[in-house]
C-alpha cells in the first residue's frame, strides 16, 4: 500500500496530534482532512471498541451551518425527511438529495434554534450544494464553515468516561438528543449518537485551540477504562449495517434503495426539491436496495465495486466488505435487485482475486 | 507516513493498474479519487519530467459537463472571466467564484460547442454547485459528470511521443487549443495544457474501459523517449507558481489575491453570480497576494500553514514548499500583506520545526 503524500489541502484536525501520538497506523481523507482507519490493527481496535472506550477524531464531519430567518425553509428544501416536529436538541439523521432523488450526503442535522441548523455532513462538499440554493433562491440565510470539529466517545464504557469529564448530567442524554455541556468555561453540544453500534457520544468541540485540551482530559480521565484512540472500525460498521457515502452510495442512488425509506415522508416533506422525482419512488418502492451480504473464503481489501452475478447475469454490486471475527464469515454490504434480495439467496460476488460465492441477509449482524 | 486505507469510496481511476505497475510510491486525493505523487522518487522525477517524457494519470480532473441551451449561460455565471469571445476548441482558464467573490475551484473549461462545455476541474466538488445554481435559477442545461478521465503527456519529449500515437497533426495544437483525434477508433478531445512548464498535452480519454489500451501504447510508443509514469511534481509546480486548489487558495480568497487578476474581466463578465462582490477588489486591487517565497535553510514537509512574520507580526502564511536542485533553494508559494509584497522583503516563516528565515520574490523561478 502507498503512503498517503503530505500536503495542506490534506487539512489536519484538531485532535492530530493526540492521533499520531498515540501511534495511527493509517489513513483515509474525508472531506477533505485526514481520517484515521487503525491504530493498533482493525481487529484489535474492533475488540476493544466492542469491551472498552474509544476517542475518535470524527473532525472529517465537517458542520454545514444554516442561521438565519429562512434556515427551517432552506433545511427542509435539502431533505424528504419532514423536519415540521424537529425540536432544538434534537439530532435527526437526514438523507439530502438533489433535483432527481439522487443522493448527496447522508448527513445528521442538529436544531440549535428555530433558525440554526447544523449539518454534521458525510464526504462531499455539501456547503456548494447548500449555498448556490440559498443563492438561487435568495433566501435570508447565512451558510457556512463553523470551527466546530466532532470527537467521539464510544463503546460500552463510555457513559463512565464522559461523566468523569463532563458530569453525570451526561448519562440523562437520550439517543439521538443533544445538550449543552462545559468544558474549561467553553460551552459544547454534546449529542448520544455515534457511527457505531456499542453506544457512546458526539462531542461538537468549539474551537480548534480547545482540541487537544478536551482529548488529553478524556485520555487521562479514562486510563483505568482501558480507553485508546480509535476510528470508525470497518467490520463492526458492517456488521452494524452503517452506511458509508461515497462507499455504499452515491449520487446514482434514491433513499429508498439504501433502505432509508423510513427516514422519509415524501408526501409531507413539502418544500424538498427531490420531493417530485421520489414521490413514484416512495410509493411503489425501489428495485434494488441495500442488503447484507456474508462472503464465503478469503477476500482481499474491497477497494473497488465487486460485481454481484446470479447465473451469469448482473444482479447488484458489493461496496463494503470485512472479515468478522464475532460472526465467522465476511460481512459485506451490497446493493441488490429485487430479483435476488429475498433472505438466504445464494450468489456469486466477483472481487479482484476471483469469484466467491455469498448469501443475501435482509439483516445486518448487530 | 501513515499508509491510505483501501476503500471504494477513494475511487480508483481507468489508469491506477498501470500507474501501480510503474511502482507508484504515494499518492494523495483529489476529487474523491486517487492521484499519484511520486513513483522512483520527488526529486528523481522532477529531474525526469525537465529532460524526458511522463505519462500522469491526471483522472482525478473530472468533468463537469453542462449541455442544453442555457449551458453557455450558466458556464459565465461561474467564473468574472468573460466568455463572450471564447471559440469551440478553446480551452480556458477560469477562477470559479460564489457570491462573495471566494474561490471555489480553478478549472480549465473546454467549449466544445455553444451548448456544450467540459470544466476539468481541482479539487472540490464544483458539480454540486453548479447543478444547485442550474436548479435555482430554472436554466435548460443538464449537468453531470461524464466518464472522460484525462491523462496527460508531459516534459520535452511530449510532442514525439505524441506524434507516434495520435499522428504528426496534434504538434499543430496551439496552446490551450485542443482537437479531436482518433484511438483505436473513438474520439477524444486532445489539449495543449497540464499541470507543469514543460510542454505537453491533455488527452481527455473517453471511456474507462479505453484508458488502459492508451496507456499501454503511449508507454510501448515512448520506449526510446524514455517515456515513465509521472505525476504533477511538487517541486516543479512550485518553481512554475502553479497554484493548487486546497493548498495555495480556498475559499477564503479571491482571484486577485490568488494573482489571477489577468483572467477576470470583472466588469464585463456580466452575469457572474460573486461580480457585485468583485467589482471593488477588481478596481482598487487586494490588499494580500500570491507570491514566491524563497526559504533558507532545511525544511520539513508542508502539511500545514506555516505562518509569515515580520518584526513579531503575521503577514502571510506559506502553503506549498519543497526543496529546489535546479535553484539552491527551498522555493514555497505563499500569501503576503502588500506591506510586505515587494521584491526582496526578508521576513521570517514558522514552520513545524521552528522558524525559518525567508525571502519574498515577485516572480516564480520558472
Amino acid at each position: 500500500m502507498a503512503v498517503i503524500a503530505p500536503s495542506r489541502r490534506i487539512r489536519r484536525t484538531p485532535f492530530t496530534d493526540g492521533v499520531e501520538a498515540a501511534g495511527v497506523k493509517g489513513y483515509t481523507v474525508y472531506n477533505h482532512m485526514l481520517l484515521p482507519t487503525v491504530f493498533r490493527s482493525v481487529e484489535e481496535d474492533y475488540r476493544h471498541l466492542k469491551t472498552a472506550v474509544q476517542v475518535w477524531d470524527v473532525a472529517v464531519e465537517r458542520q454545514v451551518e444554516l442561521r438565519g430567518p429562512d434556515a427551517a425553509r432552506l433545511m427542509q428544501m435539502l431533505t424528504p425527511r419532514d423536519l415540521r416536529g424537529m425540536m432544538p436538541g434534537q439530532c435527526y439523521y437526514v438523507p439530502i438529495v438533489d433535483e432527481t432523488g439522487g443522493m448527496l450526503n447522508d448527513p445528521v442535522a442538529l436544531k440549535l434554534s428555530e433558525d440554526r441548523w447544523w449539518i454534521s455532513i458525510a464526504d462531499s462538499d455539501l456547503l456548494f450544494w447548500v449555498k448556490a440554493l440559498a443563492y438561487g433562491y435568495r433566501l435570508d440565510v447565512l451558510v457556512d464553515e463553523p470551527d466546530i470539529s466532532p470527537l467521539a466517545v464510544q463503546g460500552p464504557l463510555a457513559d463512565d468516561l464522559m461523566a468523569r469529564v463532563f458530569g453525570d448530567a451526561v448519562r440523562a442524554i437520550k439517543f439521538f438528543r443533544f445538550g449543552w455541556f462545559d468544558f474549561q468555561g467553553v460551552s459544547m453540544a454534546v449529542a448520544r449518537s455515534g457511527y457505531s453500534k456499542q453506544g457512546g457520544y458526539e462531542i461538537y468541540v468549539d474551537g480548534t485551540k480547545n482540541g487537544m485540551p478536551l482529548w488529553n482530559a478524556l485520555m487521562e480521565a479514562g486510563r483505568d477504562l482501558d480507553v485508546y484512540a480509535g476510528c470508525p472500525n470497518l467490520i463492526e460498521r458492517i456488521e452494524a449495517g452503517l452506511l458509508s457515502y461515497g462507499n455504499d452510495m452515491t449520487r446514482e442512488n434514491t433513499p429508498h434503495e439504501c433502505g432509508l425509506g423510513r427516514f422519509c415522508s415524501t408526501q409531507t416533506a413539502i418544500g424538498c426539491v427531490g420531493r417530485d422525482a421520489l414521490l413514484r419512488v416512495a410509493k411503489e418502492g425501489p428495485t434494488q436496495q441495500i442488503r447484507a451480504i456474508a462472503i464465503d473464503g478469503e477476500i482481499p481489501a474491497c477497494d473497488q465495486i465487486w460485481p454481484i452475478v446470479a447465473k451469469g447475469k448482473r444482479i447488484g454490486q458489493v461496496t463494503s466488505a470485512a472479515k468478522s471475527p464475532d460472526y465467522h464469515t465476511n460481512v459485506a454490504i451490497g446493493m441488490v435487485r429485487m430479483t435476488h434480495w429475498d433472505e438466504g439467496t445464494r450468489v456469486e460476488v466477483q472481487t479482484q482475486d476471483g469469484p466467491m460465492t455469498a448469501t443475501v441477509h435482509e439483516n445486518f449482524w448487530i
